[in-house]
């Protein structure tokens, strides 16, 4: 435990984020969260809840209030909000929390940041300029995005991708040996540091069907991939493959290792979200501070409706708690 | 019911093909399994199992002895037997099965052919031209392979490869309008006369992350898989997409559909093989004849160590035989 309550950007308005936090909250006994409070506007919660909302002017409130009330820290006028109609007042309003929010934690005022869905589409239209939150977060605590990597992580997956919201098609352009390398690192070492696993078993996913066949289907393996591997041995990593990446994610398999280093967004996503569309974490690694995301859009088209599951919110929340927890002990 | 039986290649005799193939036999009757016999080298199976065997010349002695025996139709000699060291008179001996088992379906003297697996290395070292067993039987029954399909199918779930075994880098290239729109047609007809669906519903996968987002993220979807569904749904076909692949493959997304269109090999294979790792079928659609196969290799490493599972060419003798009976009774 930190002491410290965790840090919650609504996300867009419009979008379930509102929803699925004060479902996350209701349940906090029932799934003993740790206590975190909203970062947003509060409408964009009372419009979809009628539960107990409890503003607060500092982040240290949150933990005498958890209990009875979903502390909420406002920020800027969110404009009309209806959900499932997102606007550029709710976009620039979920960007001001997610500014904020990260703020706070960089102060040491909060724990962990928890980042609630963002319309990318929205975000590019107020002039968003970077590819999403991840990165967004990234450059405010300073670090490259080659230093950062985004790791999705369910009850019994973890994947990491090495390139993400890039076309397919430019995907084998961008794989370079000091990239993988890169990511490899910053993902044994995540995984040291927030999960507590001491020598982290790490399988590298190959790039083309069957790994590529010894080059008969492409040398990405040969050229990109093998001499990273190599490399990462060099340094002490416990790295095997390239694998074939379709056979590589069922049960027996997973059970040889703690994280799957994949080469693309959907290599990664695809296996996660068939196994764990519900409670799917997004976590960044490589940052000074603890960031997770619930792995699900804004899902404009079910807001409002009653319909979101809290379960990937809950599980964020839970993740970020423990992860903190693990780095303020290591302190 | 066809009256006739099903043609097993054993594919490799190194391989686990021996194996899988006496261990479903050995579950005929626990499985109801429509009757079969083995065409390849003797010795295969003998060296790995010690159950009954009964050579047959003509594929209607099968029927007879079936119960009491698995019956095999002997091929040229195999060369010397190692399980998990496969060699080039194997390769040779797996071919000509694969061609006589071939023609005896043809020749309508069996009702189906159920491959086992083959060595790809091996095949192309004794200058086997095609990319796969798939592309070879194509051939022989007169189909251009841009007229089949590759489906693998599962329990919960069936995918379809527009693109099979080529370079990643390499599918936006090869992704045409005409492409799509013909894998399509054959998937429909497909699970229509091989499944008894009368309206196949298709899903159809994006090729980049989050389906290219609007063209943010790539313009295949733009370019070619947009006017291809809307030709497809000219013709009738109930095809909708693209989707976000990630997003497609969790349970509640895949009551939505008959069978998920996808752009390569990969997007196919890891859902299909994460959830139905021991028990999918590869299925050839577009063919005049029924063809399946277990979707696994010859698993060389395991090899003649009684530890393969039979699973997958139990559910291919079953799929194979459904399919036949359909298509007979259709006629």
């Amino acid at each position: 435990m930190t002491g410290l309550p965790i840090a919650v950007s609504i996300g867009d308005p419009a979008g379930i984020g509102p929803e699925v936090l004060a479902k996350a909250w209701v349940k906090r006994r029932e799934q003993k969260l740790p206590p975190f409070f909203a970062i947003g506007d509060v409408r964009s919660i009372s419009t979809v809840w009628k539960g107990p909302l409890r503003k607060i002017g500092e982040p240290s409130e949150a933990i005498g209030c958890f209990d009875e009330a979903l502390p909420i820290m406002e920020v800027e006028d969110a404009g009309e909000i209806v959900p499932g109609k997102p606007n550029m007042p709710g976009a620039r309003c979920a960007i001001a929390s997610l500014e904020i929010a990260v703020g706070i934690v960089r102060e040491n005022a909060a724990s962990a940041i928890v980042t609630g869905p963002v319309s990318k589409a929205e975000l590019y239209a107020i002039g968003f300029s970077h590819s999403g939150q991840t990165e967004f977060v990234a450059e405010r605590c300073g670090v490259s995005p080659g230093n950062v990597a985004m790791m999705l992580a369910g009850p019994t997956l973890k994947t990491v991708c090495i390139t993400t919201h890039v076309p397919l098609a430019s995907v084998s352009a961008l794989l370079t040996v000091e990239l993988v390398v890169a990511r490899a690192r910053v993902t044994a070492r995540g995984l040291q540091r927030d999960f507590g696993i001491e020598a982290p078993r790490i399988a590298m996913a190959g790039f083309n069907p069957h790994a590529g066949e010894g080059g008969a289907l492409g040398r990405e393996e040969i050229e990109i991939l093998l001499p990273a591997i190599e490399q990462l041995r060099d340094e002490g990593i416990d790295i095997v493959g390239p694998l074939a990446a379709d056979t590589m994610f069922h049960p027996r398999a997973r059970a040889h290792y703690d994280v799957a280093l994949c080469t693309y967004h959907d290599q990664a996503l695809i296996p996660l979200k068939t196994l764990h569309f519900d409670d799917g974490v997004n976590m960044t690694l490589g940052l000074p501070i603890v960031r997770t995301a619930p792995d699900h859009g804004t899902a404009f088209e079910i807001a409002g409706q009653g319909l979101a599951e809290p379960g990937a919110t809950i599980a964020a929340i839970r993740m970020a708690g423990e992860a903190a927890g693990r780095r303020a002990a290591a302190l």
